[in-house]
């Protein structure tokens, strides 16, 4: 699991709405209804996160939910924040 | 609900273990063995948030749990905040 260069990352930012590139990792944010509908899609993430192994720094207020990928080994982007950051992107629309 | 007053906030937290009051809020951290085990608690918190309608600002990175409490509405800590904190302590125990 290589950390990707900024061109690798830019490209695969093209496929994947919402998210963005600094400080060398990945970040999104998302607003729902209420709290209960933020932590169901916590719930769903949280289930696929640990089945890849592979898990977010996230942050929750209310129906706030903030979502930073990182692979801590690597000390940046690899192929796994692309996977996880895909998988979100898919739970959430 | 009435902001508490800094004097009742220290007295409260001579009963809440792990809780600092800071920054006009109540802050504490947890660490877990692993991911599921913080989300477990995570998902046992937000139950019981979502009956109280009082709800945490918290972030989680693997095993790491964070967690402020603060009542929006009255720019300040609130019995409803020592009563969230009490729950998660008693949870978490």
């Amino acid at each position: 699991m290589k950390k990707l260069s900024e061109a690798e990352i830019q490209d695969e930012l093209q496929s994947l709405p919402g998210w963005e590139y600094a400080d060398n990792a990945l970040h999104t944010g998302f607003e729902f209804e209420n709290f209960k509908e933020a932590f169901t899609i916590m719930t769903r993430i949280a289930f696929e996160a640990e089945k890849l192994d592979h898990h977010p720094d996230w942050s929750n207020v209310y129906n706030q939910l903030h979502i930073s990928l990182y692979t801590h080994t690597e000390d940046g982007v690899t192929e796994k924040d692309i996977a996880l950051a895909k998988i979100i992107n898919d739970l959430v629309s």
